[in-house]
């Protein structure tokens, strides 16, 4: 068996934060797999198959991509971002929990990527320079009291906070929810930065206070930024100061 | 005024892991400050000034980039990992407030990395693959009592935990105190995995239960990402779920 399966994360959209060793898996791939905008940041080139399929059909995609790598394949599942920040490589790992005949002798390797916080944040400034958490607030995955119950500690805790998935149109009234308890627990003074489509041409980056935070101003491509309680403006950028007083 | 200022993340230390952009702005830089060990990965040529300094000098460090960068120069601030996460960016931009003059006119760039988490998370499966938090338990900082505050509401919050400077050789005794928090709110049996030197040769990765864990498996060149309550193994990886039942 000398296939191998790569997971491996594309960053958030400039090409300038694809890293190395990930372009360098692309180059070697046989066969590529991935939701369907992802795979489309993939050349096509003679020898490589591109295996794009839809969004919520990261399981399907999983064992897919095992059954190619145990035939023999060179297979790279692409995630946008970090394939370790709600992506693709919990998923494979799901799909090879299943598989205990692929789990010892596959060769697998997940390649990390710039995830969209992180180069949110760095539009922005520095607004997770010192402790913070990161929060997927789809309810898709988990029940919505948790993720209220997971803002309200995290926000006593003094945490700034970066969240994924914020507003979809099905459910808009979560991230209305999540505001409402922000304001509650950390005041109407708070800094709270919008980043959407970070590092494209459409990148467009937004701070304001809670107090003037509106649902509306995130969507599926906004990653959203709460501060600490130390978070400030310099400028025109947000960051959170390394220390506590 | 021409100059620039960026503050550029290499990554954990593998040049494959070293973004195209950050790159292309030390290939374009005259001067790059940074500590010590991360400017000695730049490599020397013509035309580029050299500055490492210590550590614990962040705020001189960029007020010299500043200087050098009002005077025309093209100035990179290198940090390992992402300069964003417990970094040299903050660290600009504290040093940024306390010179008006500057924050309008000057052209600021964060450009970032592969932050050691997430290296370390890869190197070791997908153990951040649902809500998690990072920590600095570095107490340089901050006071003692609010780490161990927000160790205990990140646990009770059952997030996973990434944590940076874990255990210095001069105050080994808050990495001891950390553990028996955790194994106090989450019990023996979760998991915890020690990711040394990430990317590097020597790279080492270990994951034991919290009743297994003894402060001397870190030091501080080791990331700890402790699961969360659903977090396991599948074969020699260790993964978090996406979903929570």
């Amino acid at each position: 068996m000398t296939g191998w399966l790569v997971v491996a994360g594309l960053g958030p959209g400039d090409a300038g934060m694809v890293t190395p060793e990930v372009t360098a898996a692309l180059a070697g791939a046989s066969d590529v797999l991935g939701y369907i905008p992802y795979v489309a940041r993939v050349a096509p080139r003679a020898g490589l198959t591109l295996h794009p399929s839809d969004n919520r059909e990261e399981l399907d995609r999983a064992h897919h991509a095992l059954d190619l790598a145990a035939a023999g394949g060179r297979v790279v599942i692409v995630s946008s971002g970090d394939p370790g920040v709600f992506a693709m490589a919990s998923a494979l790992f799901e799909a090879l929990e299943t598989r205990p005949d692929l789990a010892a002798g596959l060769d697998i390797r997940i390649l990390p990527g710039i995830t969209a916080m992180l180069a949110a944040a760095a539009a922005a400034g520095a607004p997770l320079g010192h402790d913070f958490c990161c929060i997927n607030l789809s309810d898709n995955l988990k029940p919505q009291a948790l993720i209220e119950r997971r803002l309200r500690l995290a926000a006593e805790a003094d945490l700034a906070m970066a969240f994924y998935n914020p507003r979809s149109k099905s459910r808009p009234e979560g991230f209305a929810r999540a505001l409402a308890i922000l304001t509650e627990v950390c005041g109407r003074d708070r800094l709270i930065t919008f980043a959407r489509a970070v590092s494209t041409p459409e990148q467009r980056i937004a701070t304001v206070t809670l107090g003037e935070a509106t649902p509306e101003m995130a969507d599926m491509r906004t990653v959203v930024i709460v501060g600490n309680s130390q978070t400030r403006r310099v400028g025109t950028w947000v960051y959170t100061p390394r220390s506590v007083a």
